[in-house]
């Protein structure tokens, strides 16, 4: 059994690894912290987990040592004490955006600041099996990913993998996101009277997410624009691509078909009939599934690709499992066969 | 033209008046007041706004002599200031839950604090005009109505005209409310995450509105259960009383038709097809109706009676301003015309 | 491996029956049948199950020998070919309304028609192992539960099986529920337009399943008040009842915890601090677990008693494929695990 | 008084119409016809009308003399009876799709059947007032708006007038649009159960109402992409355009802000802080407003267009009677101050 431990299990993406991790086969979840919620039940905050576990948050200071760490903090919390944290377990799983980024400079570029310890940034693998199944297999230190990043990234990634996305056109994604993305904390904008039933486009450009996609597309003219929707849990990415390379409808589909292929977790919809036929995040809600699809018009060479995904699972704490999975030789889907609800 | 200012300008029942004084063709809105915008253009806080009024919140501590004021602070504040206030203007309508109950005494056991201006309130007359026209019509003071309250209310009057409420036996209100219930503050469980598709029964009993049901109605046998549903505007009561009096059918029906007859803002809504049959809140956003209905079952002399309104119009500002109406010898529908949306 | 085939899983809680046969590790899902979307994938309809199978919808009456039958069709349907269906199997768990009522009589009373096989009634077993778990095990023809009926029953659970439920007085039921109770055909009410954020009374009293919750209760003196909110997925019942034994808070409170403690799916809420103090049905979505709390007000002896479900698991499949373990020797949670989100 | 009918009042667009024209100080609703409801009372099918007329549904056959007749059927209709309808009345607004585009041989293109009164065609006005307000001051015939047309059309008409479009580089429009777009007959897709929570991106690009851009802006190289979310009203653009010209930030800005102060339904929202800093749709309902704002990325001469709008409002009815009123001599905005609500 893997022993693994938590710190900072009272957000979302920590609440959804405690979900993952109770119910891992091959895992024995051993500490949860939060300093908020101390010496209360996990289940006090998470009443999903009611019955499911008697386990109490702890306090993160007093983390014991286990096989896993999974980071699951505010950013910027994990690169002020990464060193002590290295201490207490061998492997580590860092869920913010404090080591996605490669090179300081570029880190400091999006975020606005230094970063704490830019030393550690080159002992991150960017955590998303779709791009490093094959380092993720042997890496020690491994971040998540960011959500709309994902959403992003597996938009385009059939694309990439054909060697066809390049930085003569711009590349324009558009996303749609839930409030669960605003985090646990509460703001003026998610107070339900003024957050039910929005289209609020919050971030036209500059998200710092994009600054992933680029480290991991290898591109640079591209641009993200956020958009919140009434909606809890998911994000959907629509990404508007020129067909520079000239590919046929069958070629383009070819390129899907083969990701969904290589990867368990990715789904091609592209259905002719019925209610779903492209890619729809609210029927993941709770799976770890990437949906994705396109729509082809040949007459302007305009491709539009999408992809579905649960912000909280591929696009945060299921994504982190799955790279576990992968650290620890075990099956990549390991724990991680929920299907998802219809309807929901 | 009535010179009209607002005490409390940035929350939802202030929003509100804003919004109907603004387009009421008899006044003339001279101040709102808001410490915490204090300088901004009120559409900043109420977007709807923007283009209908250039107006800026101000002091409360600065209010100007004006015809009447609009008093729509928190619960707890126009009782400390209320000699203040009676300087500034010879017409109050206070819609905090400050002056609805006569009896210090049954403030106090309901409000779990003593009255801090006891004197001052036989002085108020409750303000809903479907109990009290006659005498608002001469009223100086008038307290604002529990939204709850109101729709507990009304869905009871038919009764309670015909002389056929009683103690005998218990009579349950089950509400169901929007989230601009909460006020425009949030609190954790308002968050979209955790407000979103809730039926969250927040009060199973003991409710504050409870007191005004009882004092209005003469009756003490009630309660009053409280649920949060996914909804951002509406009050929902549905009142389970026995037919102790063994009315018929058509004399039940008699008891609502008469109460719609008399009354503008009442309308019966009981249908035997289509979709809107019964009353139901969603229509009535932003509409000073409330509508009532019933059905009855003879077999076990069950009443089942509905009430449905904008908690915000009915329910607060809409019941204000038609209060201001009366105290002005307007037309009682003055500026409160709009008929709610279909669809919504 | 049980074998197991589904009649009727193009509807909601055939599809939720499909999601967990295939995670069951114990089942093997051989036959779903539809007309309507004969030779179709099954993922094409219920779209979360894309990659989970690549089953197709088979012909109804081409089903073949398997170990247990599901029937999930409209109400009606099971009554007519119940016949043939016990060829083909064993073992029955039906999950329509036509066999939940002992007494042909009784069936007509509230269903309005005779029933086509009054000879079947008493070979069934009302499906609700909280009630019969006993007989669940050595039962060949089971039936399943409605989903209002299930919340309503478990609501008062803890006052009947301490022996104080009593028709002396009479208990009101307030139960809200999720749009996917009109199940998957539309009719013009689930219009999204109409059907966004109602608050709609559709049954006042006199809902067919009012019968159930009489004849597994044995009390008469009962209404259920149905009310639809916007949701997709739950059931929230609030039952109103008289403390006639004078029973004390914490004897109460014993009621309940026994409960709990007797059946793994029943969980007691009752917290005094955080969001989640009271069951909701929201956190429930996907889960079997039904959540049960009160409140209590000793000055009236009013007793709220409150029961949340997923309509599709505990009040329909969940509660089926529960049965199923039971009937085949296997522990009662097997394949029933997944926890619910948080949040969702 | 100007008399007014309204042919096919029974759906969403006829409906708003009456509940405009019912409040309009200029008109007297005269008939409204609907041949699914005939004889049933308005306010049967549109709740939010009970008590504010007691017109019934009349036959579209027996269409009596009038000063302007309303064309609000489905697409189609309105071509093939153009001629008996020219009789009854010297003014026509037609909301359909029929005599929205000039051209016929572009009609067909973009609807796949030739138009069956082509020489109507040049008759009709565009009517967005914003683009041809003074020749529908002399129009007789005036063909209503789409309302993705609309919010395309308003985001980029602050560069149109600026001379500013060119067709060099592609402009991408992406739409998020509520289910009231369904019209007021259901679909499978708008079941609330699969309709809720949804984001669906339902036209990847070929939608009709890109033909609709393309005249009016006289634009060739732009996609539309249209995807539903969770809202029953409200229509939002988000237009990616390149500023090929150069312009500064400033100069943008003052493109937005001469569009705003010329015409009484553009608003400009770009706010610096508090929730609302973006154009919305939320807070449009009922209103005639159409919000326009935008962001700038100098650095990759990136702009971000937003226009928000109520699409039964500005994208339909509401739009028809401002230009009503132009036709009829009457100030712009008559009968059409609502200003939306805070919070809904």
């Amino acid at each position: 059994m893997i022993r693994a431990s938590i710190v900072g299990g009272s957000g979302y993406t920590g609440g959804e690894l405690i979900r993952i991790l109770l119910a891992h086969p091959e895992v024995e979840l051993f500490q949860v912290t939060s300093r908020s919620h101390l010496g209360e039940y996990v289940y006090q905050t998470h009443p999903n987990l009611r019955k499911q576990t008697q386990l109490k948050f702890s306090d993160p200071s007093n983390i014991s040592a286990c096989d896993i760490l999974f980071l699951a903090q505010p950013h910027g919390e994990a690169q002020k004490k990464i060193g002590f944290f290295s201490q207490q377990a061998p492997r580590i799983i860092d869920l913010s955006a404090d080591f996605r980024l490669r090179d300081p400079q570029f880190y400091e570029a999006w975020y606005k600041v230094p970063h704490s310890a830019p030393e550690w940034l080159p002992q991150f693998i960017y955590g998303l099996p779709e791009l490093h199944r094959q380092e993720l297999r042997s890496a020690r230190y491994v971040s998540g990913v960011g959500c709309n990043a994902t959403a992003a990234i597996l938009s385009l990634l059939p694309f990439s993998k054909a060697g066809l996305l390049s930085d003569q056109e711009v590349i324009r994604v558009e996303i749609k996101v839930g409030s669960s993305e605003s985090g646990a904390e509460g703001n003026p904008g998610t107070h339900h009277p003024e957050r039910s039933g929005v289209v609020r486009t919050y971030s036209a450009f500059g998200h710092r997410h994009t600054a992933e996609v680029i480290q991991e597309l290898n591109i640079k003219n591209i641009s993200l624009t956020m958009s919140s929707v009434d909606l809890v849990r998911g994000a959907m990415a629509t990404s508007h691509i020129r067909n520079l390379s000239h590919s046929s409808q069958k070629e383009i589909w070819g390129f899907y078909r083969s990701l969904a292929n290589e990867n368990p977790f990715i789904r091609l919809v592209k259905e002719q009939r019925g209610i779903y036929r492209v890619p729809e995040p609210k029927v993941l809600a709770g799976s770890n599934y990437a949906d994705i699809g396109f729509e082809y018009d040949p007459e302007n060479e305009h491709i539009v690709s999408m992809c579905a995904i649960d912000n909280l699972m591929k696009g945060a704490s299921g994504t982190a499992v799955q790279c576990m999975n992968l650290m620890f030789g075990l099956d990549e889907t390991t724990g991680l066969n929920f299907s998802g609800l219809h309807p929901i």
